[in-house]
């Protein structure tokens, strides 16, 4: 099992990179921190006679460790009801990727698991954080990939989310699953 | 009434461009690309001492006009079942300015308007863009703002949505409001 | 083509019964009120050793009829965000025909194209009526109906729907449609 | 604190009951099986002149029980992706009693707590049930009842939730908290 976690925050330390350590205590993993990567938002070229052309930033190179994973632990605050701009930037790529033809996409995406974490506050993000959850499904049943579970967090300050008993209980039990695999 | 029509798309005369065009024929109103503009992802400084800093894009100009106008038409296609990372990053950036001391930030959104055009394909996005019709809702409901009407229209290739009879008999009827108004 | 309307509202006269009558102005076929019908709420005997024995009421002659047609209009006031319990008790009992040797349940719910009515008031069943609209979703997908389409009308007091002018023009469209059928 | 656990499973024995026992283990509550209840679905009278007029049935002294409790938990199974005929009917009912001028309805709906235990199969219930969950969601809104969290379950056959080791350290929680009050 090759674990990376894609940390969508657009601050470090936050509730969402707490929770994701928890649940990869003692596992062997690769952290990627989104804000740490320079990834221009996708320019739509998909009904052009020449197609997608290559992007100079960081997320080729991204995307090429990325697939390296059999098990990705997307972990993003709600911001605005959603995933980080950051993060949807990350998927919004994809869709030039799809078209590759140095490998087939859909192939690599079915060998993966999908973890997610969410973190939020007002209003209680365990209802409002649901129309995520339903995009993350539909993003994962499109591409195949297995969608395992997800956890949403309670928090808003740094360590906000230590307050957020069944949230921490279920990072430990995330944790005590990938430990033993 | 001052309409500002809010494209999201990463490129021209896509769908969500004709549905606005067809809403938006003949009442005055003034149109923002987002694609045209440069506007980085949100730093979150919200729990540092100093709070947020400026930030040197477009953004700043952009959301002074945006507070100019009343009735706002926000039109992204559905990119992997949710908004534009574009206009996912334009949302984000709300966070900066909601703390801002020039004006009051939910004052100014309780003034306005919101209608959402989302197009997209495959899966049907008449079920497949609902969990982002009430992200929408969400964030309109937080910030106060009227969430007039959605429509989600069905197309892929340019000029696919001249088939959707239902998105285009909606557009025409929006149109006839906004033009008695 | 042979088309049921299968109205769930627990009065006559409503809105979701005018919306259908726009619908199947003019077009032939069968209306089933489920007020007028003695159902059961559904017995689990799925786990006995004898499985689900027979029901005196009027579910049986219903569910026959119901399989004669193809087109099926499903039409439900948005009582409490959900369908009325009449129709949700007609979905609970198909737990015992998909177990019906007399028949293959699947096989016919798959030849069978779905219409779904919704009415409702505040809050805005637009938003408000969407989980309906997904749990309806999920129930096609699960059997393999096709969902052709939804509606969703605003109205509380007898005939406040007219005045809802975008569901009497979607309906004025489906209803072209099934004309020329 | 006063603990109603309203059973909406059309059996005994069941996942729903078994995780309601975990969260009510050793806590002073009483147990309403609507199994073993004759309750109708609800006539529609709101637009009459006379308005609505009493049942005969068990509903309304079921209904004064529950107002005598502060604390509920709905439990059902998810039936066709939502909560079972059964429990849509009892809640139908309280577009009668919303009505009644014995007791203000939203006053008293205003000082309970809900919790909600929801137990399904396939599709994975913890994507399949959120629809149910925003429903939930949207009626205590409604009527002002605090929604204080939920439990989404996955087993269908008697025993099954026992390997659901997430849904069981929740019910554990939960246990915890309502011990301790």
């Amino acid at each position: 099992m090759r674990i990376m976690a894609l940390l969508g925050s657009s601050r470090r330390n936050g509730n969402t990179e707490y929770l994701t350590n928890k649940v990869l205590d003692g596992v062997n993993h690769q952290t990627i921190y989104l804000l740490d990567k320079k990834i221009d938002p996708i320019v739509d070229e998909r009904h052009t006679d020449e197609g997608f052309s290559y992007v100079e930033d960081d997320y080729e190179e991204l995307f090429f460790e990325f697939l390296k994973h059999d098990t990705i632990v997307f972990a993003t605050p709600s911001y605005w009801f959603g995933m980080s701009g950051q993060m949807k930037i990350f998927f919004d790529r994809w869709s030039q990727y799809m078209r590759d033809h140095r490998f087939d996409f859909k192939e690599e995406m079915r060998k993966k698991k999908a973890y997610v974490i969410v973190a939020g506050n007002k209003p209680d993000p365990k209802i409002a954080a649901l129309p995520l959850i339903q995009q993350f499904n539909y993003i994962f049943e499109y591409v195949g990939m297995e969608f395992v579970d997800y956890i949403i967090g309670n928090g808003n300050k740094p360590e906000d989310i230590l307050t957020d008993t069944e949230a921490i209980a279920k990072a430990k039990l995330w944790n005590d699953q990938l430990k033993t695999k």
